[in-house]
């Protein structure tokens, strides 16, 4: 007998649709010019990437002027932050940035190399017990020499999505240049860049649906900032490399399905999730859900079951065929908990035991009913090994 | 009746053999998990991984561990003198940097990034009429603050071969890190990154017939170098971003089809760029050809032809369905003659006549023989139409 598998790891990435795939496949050897030159094989190829361009702008209300392509997300977070401090570091506007503390490592490492090596200063602000920002904290926070706010529009851990327009409207109203890494949020939330005031955004591809190793960074137009991959001329001169045409194409798609399909996929994912959160809180005592209820990514959920470790629980969901993670894929290799989880004000010992759950377009009814069904049991049993849930039920 | 179309510009990219594209598509929609995830979807994508790195480091005699994923070649390049830059300076080992006149851009550009923001010192090396760098003069380059030495494995517009052993040897000697962009070199001629000495070393895999928006930079074990893309724990921490496995898929099987077929490779390519060398110099009076003979990619052709602009020659030759440049592709979209053919002595208006025609492993012999049919009566009609040609015909 096959092993029963199901995937609940949307969140760290996503099979590629068929669509899209489909739309890659002919780039790959046949149409495959390269798009920054002269003859008939590379107009094909630069038309295909002008219409992908048209297709990502479409999605955040952008024009397609302002979408550049890059490898991914890590890669739009790294030229975004260090582009825009670079650049305004040398024009004298300051070194001081606005961020988070439960920002992305891609955000987060980011600041921090620059901190460590090259003067910046970086406040990294507190966020709620839903992981929330406030944006009043944002403004309280803003100093004259503050060159740039960067926040997250939605979490990857725990799914919460932040008040960026409010945020971008204190950037704006102390001149400050607003990013927002929204690898999570475009494509599966509505976005409109101009109506919320974004100057730079972070978009990964194999989020939604598309092929990995593809993503972009919006730049509002008259925004300027230092390339991070210097050499050719592609991309308006702002990031070199030969164009990777068939996942820029994928990714086109996969932005105009997630286009098309953005109400249903909210509301299917939302139902899904919210079956999934009720059936395991009032299955399973001495739990937690993570991030808030209100404001949450449709696919996200997040539990801390007290008293247990999350690698158990991953080990043995796995063993049931059932795939998920423990806080962020990117942290695993070390045994840290979570830094959002921590942020939030989880203890130690219960950010441990925390298990991130992502529903995505894929997921059926069953799915959700089968880990209802599969997942108390593995809580019981790892507790049941467990010292410190024998301590607390002897008290 | 289709347009014939024959495709001469393997040096810009090459199509994905079939091969390549079968061994991916798995890993688009069935094997997508994320690499870094402790499920089975991600076991497997971590095991392609490294067999990918595996085939990849066999191809240059690298330890796989030294082998570290990019988005491509211009990536990599950035990475490797950027992090050597930025990692040196700041140990206060000095801050001068040795490169060349002919180098790809995105090693060219990022020099003059450090050079103008970051008070870098960098040293354009002159090279000979064949586009040779001598290693004498890198000797005479090195100061007491020389940090890094960064000279390309061959040409990309004319195909010279550097003399990369003997300028390894002379960086070792003086204790310099050694960098070289082997985008066109690594796949086409042997390289033993260890018996040659190389420090880091840039590869693509598109310019191999594998995918797009893929490449590597070979890293010596030992050689600390600052990040680029900052993040996750990707890539041993060095190179943030989720894996693109099925890119990486496709390099690894590229590099595994090159390394079979170098010999054959070689020969072959060799034999039908000879041919339509002496094909076209016997037939076209007034005609260059750039670059060294002996020590040359196999694949290159470069001509210049006298009296005449390289944008008619590639527009008549895309009329016919042929598809060449005129230099590198990536210069594209500026009026400027190629900095390598100024650089190797030609005059403006002889640069400005050039033409870069790369054979490749789908390039036949009728293929070559119809080229040597039609380039001649282009040049000829492209010359009858030259007041230069005219006033030296009249002479």
């Amino acid at each position: 007998m096959e092993k029963k598998r199901i995937y609940m790891d949307y969140s760290a990435t996503t099979p590629v649709k068929k669509e899209v795939v489909d739309e890659m496949l002919p780039y790959f050897s046949e149409g495959f010019g390269n798009a920054s030159s002269f003859y008939d094989y590379g107009h094909e190829a630069k038309a295909a990437l002008e219409k992908a361009r048209e297709r990502v702008a479409s999605l955040i209300n952008a024009e397609p002027a302002e979408v550049f392509f890059t490898a991914g997300g890590s890669e739009s977070d790294n030229w975004a932050i260090k582009g825009a401090a670079f650049e305004l570091q040398r024009k004298g506007k300051g070194n001081h940035i606005i961020t988070s503390k439960i920002e992305h490592h891609a955000v987060l490492h980011t600041c921090e190399y620059l901190e460590k090596n090259f003067g910046f200063e970086v406040t990294y602000l507190d966020v709620d017990e839903d992981g929330k920002v406030n944006p009043e904290d944002v403004r309280k926070a803003i100093k004259d020499n503050t060159i740039l706010i960067t926040i997250m529009f939605a979490n990857n851990e725990i799914g919460t999505i932040e008040p960026i327009e409010e945020i971008a409207k204190v950037a704006k109203e102390n001149k400050i240049l607003f990013h927002t890494d929204a690898v999570q949020a475009a494509g599966n939330i509505p976005i409109d860049v101009k109506a919320m005031g974004i100057d730079m955004m972070s978009m990964s591809s194999h989020k939604i649906y598309g092929p990995k190793g593809i993503g972009a960074l919006y730049i509002r137009k008259g925004v300027k900032i230092d390339n991070l991959v210097h050499g050719g001329a592609q991309e308006k001169r702002r990031r070199a490399g030969t164009e990777n045409i068939p996942a820029i194409v994928g990714y086109g798609k996969a932005a105009e399905l997630a286009k098309e399909n953005l109400e249903n996929h909210i509301s299917e994912l939302t139902r899904k999730r919210n079956r999934l959160i009720e059936g395991i809180l009032e299955k399973v005592p001495y739990t937690k859900i993570n991030g808030s209820l209100e404001d949450r990514l449709p696919g996200n959920v997040n539990f801390s079951f007290e008293f247990i470790e999350g690698e158990g629980i991953l080990l043995l969901l796995n063993h049931f065929g059932i795939s998920a993670s423990s806080g962020s894929a990117c942290t695993s290799g070390s045994l840290d908990p979570s830094h959002v989880l921590l942020s939030i004000g989880l203890p130690h010992e219960i950010a441990h035991g925390s298990l991130r759950l992502t529903v995505g377009d894929f997921t059926t009814d069953e799915d959700i009913e089968y880990i209802i069904e599969t997942l108390p049991g593995i809580i019981e049993r790892l507790r049941s090994m467990s010292p410190l849930y024998e301590a607390a039920m002897n008290k």
